[in-house]
């Protein structure tokens, strides 16, 4: 990726954009993420605050918020990848295995497609714990241009 | 005690889903909301967190990041309809509108279609402020079944 | 859609409730949670924050503090029985054990006696911690009425 | 107040209390703290957190958690009147009017009574907004004897 071509403020812009440019974030997932997504969303499902009901799961103990996951995606677009100064139009989200407490997520996105016209970058998004996927799909970037 | 179908812990059972059934979570997003919202997913984009810039963005000043939004539609898969003991599946967000400082957001779930082979719920998702929608897509989850 | 008593947004009314109704909410006490009631409540006593010290104490580690055991009542009674509508009028709380890290609350509410003029309920309310009480009282609530 | 017979791990003994001893907390509430509150409670009640529809209700927007005006009294108990070392053993709470986002609550407990044999201390405890008592009850505290 251009380093410097990134600004502090206003992030990429449309042309510093390339097929197959890649960025990351990753984060560990502890009781007090949990506790913190809990509140700021109001979903307190036992499952992920209940440890006593949650052991008792098939998933054998607390999980993290899927949007907890997700929220790592919007994170590499409004931080790295094009940065600030970009606009979230879409995205899809498949929620393919659970995020236990302790676990680190790396949250990664790939520009697949660019349409100029439309200043719009297709991305593939995916998050990892470890070798396991656990939330995968694909978003839709407005990307400020230059002229 | 008089039972209702949904069970405090573990909430309806894919037997008492029909299409149609609704349920909403309202919220008010402000500033620290935002700015929780902010250090748990460490999407620190100034468009959320910096007055002075997001002022003179076309946005008029701070936002509440797309994912804050969608996760109140996570909240009420989570805690109301189906509630407890279901599990997202996949979610589609076309995000379409900004929601500033201040503003309500109700997000909505709507049953469309039942898979009873599968155990699968489709909804419509929807989040609006006021007669705005700012959000939308789709969902599916999987309920457990009583027998 | 498929209507239950209890409304998304206002909770249960008078005429729904009866005697012997009852409802509960779990939760497990992680030191994050300790850490944010501090943070909120002000009460920095060492007790709940100082590992060292609670270690040498009658605790034998750090406890919760006991009013977010009370705040699990008011949960109940705010979200699930009788819901949002209702209006807190009182409370009594004896602390009958405490409360150490890890430990998952569950907090219950009875109804035990309904006064319809005045549209006020009588509860009886508890907090275990597995078989051990850790909180018992009495809470009087007003309830909205249909009519 | 004896000021030095404070200690700042260990608070007051039984001996140094007196009736009409007396201490206060104050703290204003803001949105961020009901947000917290709600989270760390998991009190997600709409009153506390949706301001549209607040506003439409009898209280004219959003309100704090009664909970969270107790807590400041738990407060006061926990650092200052008698401090670390006490045990809190039972707490009666009228809620008497509602505290709203932006007042300043302060939280005042009165030594009414000492149980010398027992070790017990009796408190009136008080909340106030300006003029206005918001919640009142009394305590009860089993402090340490220095013999």
């Amino acid at each position: 990726m251009k380093e410097t071509a990134f600004d502090e403020f206003y992030g990429l812009q449309f042309e510093d954009l390339e097929i197959g440019m890649t960025a990351a974030y990753g984060r560990t997932v502890t009781h007090a993420d949990i506790l913190m997504f809990s509140g700021v969303s109001g979903d307190t499902n036992p499952v992920h605050l209940n440890e006593e009901l949650a052991s008792a799961s098939m998933f054998g103990g607390c999980i993290a918020h899927g949007m907890l996951a997700a929220s790592y995606i919007s994170t590499v677009f409004g931080t790295k990848l094009p940065g600030p100064g970009s606009i979230y139009l879409s995205q899809t989200l498949k929620f393919t295995a659970p995020v236990r407490v302790s676990e680190t997520v790396v949250a990664r996105v790939t520009v697949k497609a660019l349409n100029p016209e439309k200043r719009k970058a297709m991305f593939d998004t995916v998050c990892t714990v470890g070798e396991t996927v656990v939330l995968k799909g694909e978003a839709e970037i407005m990307v400020p241009k230059r002229d």
